[in-house]
Formats: structure tokens, sequence, C-alpha cells
């Protein structure tokens, strides 16, 4: 029986690893100059992907993901500034859809997506 | 004798301690709708303050700080998208004035600010 310290964790360990894989992929892609860095506060559970760099003079800042993991282990996408489907790539890592809450988009568009309402 | 060890640690207690309260005036501010997020990565020590919430049927959410500390020990300012001096404010909760950097600014006009060029 999974407790919900347990699903947190693991969703957790989920997160982490595959945000420091996008962040080496970006740090690593042909003609990128910027930094691109994971942010993790484990213990409020916030999770980000940002980038930051120099462009000619002007400093360049951005964030790509945000996610956050819920006190009922659910993960809510806050922000997604990419292409990605990121409850599919979520899905592909071992997170249930039922686990997984758009949450930057308003409930009724939540409702028959096979995601979490809430 | 200060070691970097021990300015790291200082320094992460004052950053945390002041967004948290950043964040508590702001959610209790008047006619607030909005929530207010410290996210602290201990770890790779990365600081922000970030709001998010609804504005009828449209998602808003901003970055207010971001803040890193360096291994030496020295707090960058990576982004401030309010009006307040942060720079000001550190040293006012103990932070030397050249233990902080303006990082989204060139170096070219760090100097002479008394804030750390690098």
């Amino acid at each position: 029986m999974d407790t919900i310290a347990w699903k947190i964790k693991k969703h957790q360990g989920i997160l982490v690893k595959w945000l420091e894989e996008e962040a080496y992929e970006r740090n690593h892609s042909l003609g990128n100059t910027l930094e691109n860095h994971v942010i993790a506060d484990t213990e409020r559970h916030h999770y980000q992907l940002i980038y930051m760099g120099w462009s000619g003079v002007k400093f360049v800042y951005g964030l790509l993901f945000h996610l956050d993991i819920k006190p009922d282990g659910k993960i809510w996408i806050q922000q997604n500034n990419t292409e990605m489907l990121i409850g599919q790539e979520l899905v592909s890592r071992g997170v249930q859809k039922s686990d997984i809450v758009i949450g930057f988009r308003p409930e009724y568009m939540r409702e028959g997506t096979g995601y979490a309402v809430a």
C-alpha cells in the first residue's frame, strides 16, 4: 500500500531527475550560451527549471517549468513555458495520470482530460 | 574568523527569513488574492519569492525576487521585479555590502556602487 509520504518521496525523485536531465541537455545543446538551473525546494515542494545569462549587455532570465507537490502527493503543473507535454513526460516516468493536475488551467478545462481536476 | 561555510549558512538564514517576511506581508495585505511562495533550494542555493493565483479565469504567475548564494558565500541578486532596494535591505539585515553582487547589471555598472563587482 502506498502511503502519502511514500508518494511524495517518489514524485520528488521523478521530478528532480527529470529536471536535472532537462538542464543537462539544454546546457550542453549546440550554441547554448545560457545557464539552465534546477531549483528544488524539497521542504516546501516547489520545483523549477530556470535559465539565465547574458546576451551581449542584456541580462536574460526566464522560467521554463514550475511544478509543485501538494500535501496529498499530487503533482501540480503551475507553469510550462515550452511546447513539451509535461503530463505525458511524467506519465512515461511512472507518475499516475490521476496524480497530475494542470494547475494553470481553469477547473472546467481539466475535466475529461484524464488528468486530475484537483 | 569567518569561514566560507559559516558565511553561506549566515546568508542563507538572512535570505530565508527576509523572503518569509515578505511573503507573509504580501499574503496578508489588504485586497490580496494571490499566493506568495518562498522557494528556497538550500542545496543548490537558489532563493526566490514568486506569486500565483487566479484573476477571474486567468492564471497569474510571476517572480518577484531571485537571489543566489555562490560557493564563495557572496549573494548575487539575479532578479528584482519590484521597486525595493534589495541591496539596502540585505545590508540592514547584516550582510556586508562587499558580499552583494547585482548580478543582472553588466560589470561596468557594478563598479563604484560599493557593492561587489563579482
